[in-house]
């Protein structure tokens, strides 16, 4: 098999980079080691920036969204029993959030690719890059017992955190940064109408709390818990009344809850690789970060390697500038890095770290202190949260 | 003896107070352990903030500050090679700072205390508080091989970190916050002109740098140092060296060398503890929290206090509102935590905590990075920087 741009991972980033490069003409095949389904069993995130949902209208798959999706002009802080609306569109100068779950994105350029007739082999084994560093890279996989050659001009490693194509780059040639966090996130996903119209991120003594949804009549929570901790010791009950202690008063009194459909533990981690390319593979989204979730940017960042990866190769087969090749790494962690920092940031400012009031308790205290009676530091808040701008080429 | 207000500590803070006071016909006798050269010996922080510049009017003693500060309305940041100013005046609606030196504050309070007339009892030995949780407070020193009792109304401890007054407070009636930081900061004072109008503060792969000055003629200069270092290893040519290194080429360009008349290695700590009273004591200042210096907030902090106090005892000896008193520590910590977070965070920016590229490099690489390229981020150290509102007394 011939193809020009050879992408591995059909996630939401690989879907979306082989839509817009097949809207110009940029052929190219998707190998997933996963069905199609198991792909869209996945629950992931919801909350999509603006240059995200751009990108999605620039790809023809905004219809849905555009129907379904709930356009958030602010998001509330909760901490000491109150809450703290962040205008997101007043500090911004107009700029909002789109909540539309990643599986929703997953399922609308799915369809996409269908119609666009562009080729995807799912359950593709043993999928390995080769010859990264030459001219003539290739990639490999297994098919219904054979191994099949797929030979191209560029890779695309759009295939997460534990992907063959990080891997696939010599350990001496990238740099790894990580940080892990000392607990994890236990969500649970309900047909239950959402508690509020906007995201509640709550501090409390007992832990940090998040109130998100997904649809008018699907409700996502999430609370911090222990790393140690076993989903199976959570029923739903305890759930709820674990999430409805952390929550202020007058946001636990309208807690609607109700039997979960999906309930897991996931880990909290910052990661970075750099450079995120390596001679003719360009590594997309997890495949080279991931953030912790607190402040929506994991899809986010994913997309905008996406909108620059996708700018570059219409550069290359467009207007033969294969010379911006070599930028890829360095315009995508400009930004990459600023979005590590927020969610990071996030992270450190609303969760609970310690067991005893100490020092670091009361600068999260001081510090919402500060930020919610400052219109500067509500502002940077809002900023990061609806996304920084994307980067030039140049 | 009696009087009613006794000071403990003849700092700028105890000065400060006594002053204020006496102007409202309120009594007060300040003591002081050490003479009164020993006091103005000592070399510490420059830069005041508009409010405690208001508080030396109030108290009329801005006569020479008026003629030699230097009212500042910029600071700058170092790193990567460049300067970002960040304009302090146009981003807070023209709030500024006055570089002014302790020594100096300190120096215009005594002599303004000889002209009122106020006591101040220089080489106190053995200060004891008493009877501090009574209605009849006393303190008890020793002058010239006598023990001398001074009976008071009110108790005001402005002596300092390692002062009597803290320690005269039962041990389960106060917590103490603290973090500790892995380095200390390398100061000279030499009279040199300052290399730049406005101060600098410089990140660098080799640690952290401050330019600073007293007067057109008198330059302060610090470099991070290990807490381990011996001030008598630095000569002032490796001080200079080392310097240079740390900041931008054209600043280090324009530097002008010369002799050291100081040269000293502090420690940088964070310290706070709550409540700042015990029954008829205050605690002023340093008696009750230390910043580190990146920011220049201690004395700063010590003059809101001193605001706050002055305020409180005026309603008490002109209103006798004694109900307002017990709100002191609650509207000093409001301010004094966000000081502090300032000081914490500005300290995190800009210094060096690891040998080797980590995340937490890259954390302060994207932080100086976003903050610099927003006008919110660059408005939020404005306004921290001149410093954030006085709070109100009720």
């Amino acid at each position: 098999m011939k193809t020009q741009v050879a992408i591995i991972g059909a996630g939401p980033s690989g879907l979306l980079l082989g839509q817009l490069l097949s809207r110009q003409g940029i052929d190219n095949v998707i190998l997933e080691r996963k069905s199609g389904e198991y792909v869209l069993s996945r629950i992931r995130a919801g909350v999509l920036e603006q240059g995200m949902v751009d990108l999605l209208r620039e790809a023809g798959v905004d219809a849905r969204m555009n129907e379904e999706g709930l356009p958030h002009d602010g998001v509330e802080l909760a901490f000491d029993n109150r809450r703290v609306r962040v205008d997101l569109a007043g500090l911004t100068g107009g700029k909002t959030v789109m909540v539309y779950g990643q599986t929703e994105v997953t399922r609308d350029l799915m369809e996409a690719r269908e119609v666009t007739g562009g080729t995807t082999i799912y359950e593709a084994d043993n999928v390995r890059p080769h010859d990264l560093d030459s001219d003539a890279p290739y990639v490999t996989f297994d098919k219904n017992g054979e191994t099949i050659r797929l030979d191209c001009d560029y890779v695309a490693g759009c295939d997460g955190f534990h992907g063959v194509s990080r891997q696939s780059i010599p350990k001496d040639r990238i740099k790894e940064f990580e940080k892990v966090y000392p607990f994890g996130w236990l969500g649970l996903l309900a047909d239950t109408p959402p508690v509020s119209d906007e995201l509640i991120y709550a501090r409390h003594e007992r832990g940090f709390a998040l109130c998100s949804m997904r649809s008018p009549t699907r409700s996502r929570y999430y609370v911090q818990v222990p790393l140690d901790e076993e989903v199976e010791d959570w029923s739903d009950e305890r759930f709820w009344e674990e999430l409805k202690r952390r929550l202020p008063e007058e946001v636990a009194a309208n807690l609607v809850t109700g039997p979960s459909i999906e309930k897991s533990i996931a880990p909290l981690r910052s990661f970075v690789v750099e450079p995120m390319q390596y001679g003719r593979m360009f590594l997309v989204g997890d495949a080279a970060h991931i953030v912790p979730p607190t402040g929506a940017k994991g899809l986010n960042l994913a997309a905008s390697d996406v909108n620059t990866l996708y700018r570059l190769l219409v550069k290359v087969y467009h207007e033969g500038r294969t010379d911006l090749i070599p930028n890829y790494s360095r315009i995508c962690l400009k930004r990459i890095w600023k979005a590590e920092r927020f969610s990071w940031w996030m992270t450190s400012l609303l969760h609970k770290f310690s067991d005893e009031e100490d020092f670091g308790t009361r600068m999260q205290q001081a510090e919402l202190d500060y930020l919610t009676s400052s219109e500067a530091g509500l502002k940077t808040i809002a900023e990061n949260y609806v996304g920084l701008p994307y980067e030039s080429l140049e």
